[in-house]
């Protein structure tokens, strides 16, 4: 069988981001890790890790982090029928979207991760990299709006978010007194998630405008909220996460009709064992995503 | 003088992370930018850029960085005073913290914003890359609780967060049902913002427990609370976010008298210009921040 000290200790290093990191995680000297690594790599007749410019695995890292992956799934699974085994809980890595994690997600998996004593590391990432840190053995299932699998994993649809178009009666009031007419959308200032964010886009093209906007850039999900209360700029909104705004008047549709939404979809490792089975299944069922 | 189309061509390319994307930003084609970036480094005599595993600067990539970046708000500034000069407004980017972002920040410079026509561009770091991205020009401010200065830079202290610890009523009947008693703290799972978040285990430390605790990781300020209210553990959230969770009994604070306070700081270049003096100010007198 493989060593999985070694093997755990790529994990934790690529995890943590550093040797210093992951040694003091798995109580152990920076210099014993480093060993660790050199002995895999010995083992393994080529690098394990990208040490410079940031802590990377390389594509035989990679697929040892993969490896790693399952086999704590799988752990996870025997544990439960013998549960003298486990010494500590595992904790699953999840790849999704930050509008999921402000809205719906806790609610989904709340009572699931209670009851069998799950722990999440959630990571938030765009679809295109969450799906390529599924890819590359770093997180065990995305949660994204790509409806494509990848290779030896599964996807099932969970529902979809509506995204609403708000801003604040001021804002509507200081620029677009006239509504969406195409001279106050050249000028109004819109808010944006971030690079990879289309659905400014899509809404505007929607409206039959397809020029540039002046816009803010604000990863963030509570952030965006608060950008638009403070009248900064109109941006999509998940239904979901404004109906206190919505309903108190802070935040005002300016195109009702014009909603979007977004298909989600659930990607999860087909080798991921039962607890991995039973959490797709608690996703599937959840209501909490309307 | 230097060659601005060429700095600008290395700029997007860094910020948008790729060729493709920067050519998309500045509407020309990839070749056009990877041209301009090669007669850029023909003229500085070596690479501005790493181009592999990612898009980066190198140290004298990063220097034209950190110049572009202040020629950019000097321009701003010359825009404010000879308005036809400015063919679109500069977004200025700026690094700073989840909390602040998901809390006060847009109370204390949406106005500003608003009135300056001012645009910007907001990365959520951790304290280290911030600065770090500050250092390297990728940012023009950073927002955090480090009060040790960078060399051409300013660093003014803003006020600080309250954070108190905080979970449902659920959770404290059956994690906490004694209180806070080691057998209790060693199991009952904790919500930790990411590797960096140090606030629960200072917490802890106050508590006089030094020893390891299940947690789960979410990376994301309003996730963070829907966790809290979804039972699935304790964590500390700043005070100016749960108001109405507190209010309504939701989210109870579990030890009362041991919130910890984190100070917050502004960076900001010595010859960022006076837009970023006037922001500054805005900032030192805000009191969203109490």
């Amino acid at each position: 069988m493989l060593d999985y000290k070694l093997l755990e200790a790529l994990a934790t290093v690529v995890e943590c981001g550093g040797f210093e990191r992951a040694g003091a995680t798995l109580g152990l000297t920076q210099s014993a890790i480093s060993q660790r690594i050199r002995t895999l790599e010995i083992r393994l007749g080529q690098p394990a890790l990208v040490r410079s410019p940031a802590i990377k695995a390389t594509p035989a890292g990679q697929r040892l982090l993969n490896h790693v992956q399952q086999v704590k799934l799988l752990e996870r699974d025997l544990s439960q029928s013998i549960p003298s085994l486990s010494e500590s809980a595992t904790r699953l890595r999840i790849a999704l979207n930050a509008d999921s994690l402000a809205t719906w997600w806790a609610d989904a998996i709340g009572d699931f991760c209670n009851q069998e004593g799950l722990l999440l590391d959630m990571v938030v990432e765009d679809q295109d990299i969450g799906l390529r840190k599924m890819r590359e053995g770093d997180v065990a299932a995305c949660l994204c709006s790509s409806a494509q699998p990848i290779a030896g994993a599964r996807c099932v649809r969970l529902g979809e978010m509506t995204y609403l178009p708000l801003a604040s009666p001021d804002y509507v009031e200081r620029y677009l007194p006239e509504g969406l007419v195409e001279s106050a959308l050249r000028t109004a200032p819109v808010i944006v998630f971030g690079p990879d964010d289309q659905l400014q886009h899509r809404f505007l093209a929607g409206c039959g405008y397809h020029g540039s906007f002046p816009h803010h850039l604000c990863p963030s999900s509570e952030g965006f909220i608060k950008l638009a209360l403070a009248g900064m700029g109109y941006g999509m909104v998940p239904e979901l996460q404004a109906q206190d705004e919505l309903k108190s008047g802070k935040l005002i549709n300016i195109a009702p009709g014009k909603e979007l939404r977004v298909e989600l979809y659930w990607h999860f490792w087909r080798h991921g064992g039962d607890t991995m089975n039973r959490l797709t299944r608690t996703l599937t069922d959840t209501d909490s995503l309307a």
